[in-house]
């Protein structure tokens, strides 16, 4: 059963989530720390989904879940002076976030060997227009709004293997996370752990990128990747 | 509130679905006429997707459909000599079809404008190969499957709104099919209609090509809906 379909975490992984919320809101003048600002909005994101996933909340967007969180980022940060669409528009820096230096052109190379997908928390109409922004030339666009579930639910690695009717172990996810790819190993998809050590900013330099024996593969970076397959 | 999302649909509006059924079935030597083989085959679609919307099947992707049309057009035209293998494959002729000869530039120039994406009651993964395989440069692609409805169901033209938070008449339904246009036309979303005489291939010149006055567009082919909307 060979490889034919890699299925992409994208924040952290194919974009650099941290960086461009900071830049972003270093332009706006806020007199806040924008490092801890997009530190303090992302770490709201598990939370929220949490609360998706014990019935608490509907089945919500993560659009609408970024939304909630940076409201209450904003009264943290102690910012009353936005209006809602300064907040909206702020909000949607999650559809411009760009991409890591290697990730277009390693995609590119990928592509022509493999079908590339996303598999992502993040809702179609952000992950399109991040796509759209930011040249990521995905064969296909899977999300958890596709699955009606969040990573980690089996419902969202096994779905990618589904819509393309083959085995899970023809698919790889490939990701900078290890809980989201344990996951996916569990379910017998194959698995590459991408190095993004700066993902969480430059002064929070991650502690994890230690060889796993239970991935695949591991990368530098979508380049190092796609020697590693034989697609560069 | 102005236009953002171009929205296609698929079989017969882009791809000819006729053409490339027909030269793979005459490639088989099946001793069968290849043209009628292709109508029949498309002419078991709606009626099998009447079924799942009776409730008589469950829910069930087009390439499953497909293939139990297959198996009676087969029959019909007294085919026994094909293997699973040989049927499975003959099958996925619906992934490998061939763009109409504007569509690819006349996307290309569409999508340096509007956000172009697919509305298809083709699958997926369907769709997915398509693309990759015709290099169809959709921005996302939208499916029956997503929103587990087929069209002429509301749920498919007001989904593409929902998923980019737009109104609908910030969506325009591209199509071939007076029918499909006239369900998006009554929900509130703008239409074009493409002109694709020979879509039941070169001996059933379709008669249907007059211009309606409740369309917004009407136009030749995709590059010359480029040029209407501005976009080439």
């Amino acid at each position: 059963m060979s490889l034919q379909v890699l299925a992409f975490d994208v924040f952290g992984t194919v974009v650099d989530w941290h960086g461009s919320i900071t830049e972003e809101v270093s332009q706006m003048n806020l007199n806040v720390d924008p490092l801890a600002f997009a530190t303090a909005w992302r770490d709201g994101y598990k939370p929220a989904m949490a609360r998706v996933r014990s019935g608490e909340l509907p089945w919500t967007r993560i659009d609408d879940l970024h939304f909630m969180i940076l409201e209450q980022v904003l009264l943290q940060f102690g910012i009353t002076t936005l209006s809602e669409t300064q907040k909206r528009d702020l909000n949607r820096v999650w559809h411009r976030l760009a991409a890591w230096p290697d990730a277009v052109l390693g995609l590119q190379q990928l592509k022509s060997k493999y079908t590339i997908v996303t598999l992502s928390n993040g809702n179609l109409g952000l992950l399109a227009e991040m796509a759209k922004n930011a040249d990521l030339p995905w064969d296909l666009i899977l999300s958890a709004e596709v699955f009606r579930h969040y990573k980690p639910d089996p419902e969202t690695y096994l779905g990618v293997a589904a819509t393309f009717d083959i085995a899970p172990e023809q698919v790889m996810l490939v990701a900078t996370h290890k809980d989201d790819l344990l996951a996916a190993h569990k379910l017998g998809l194959k698995t590459a752990f991408v190095e993004r050590p700066f993902e969480h900013g430059p002064n929070h330099l991650r502690q994890d990128m230690q060889v796993e024996t239970w991935t695949d593969f591991h990368a530098k970076d979508f380049l190092d990747l796609a020697r590693q397959l034989g697609a560069h």
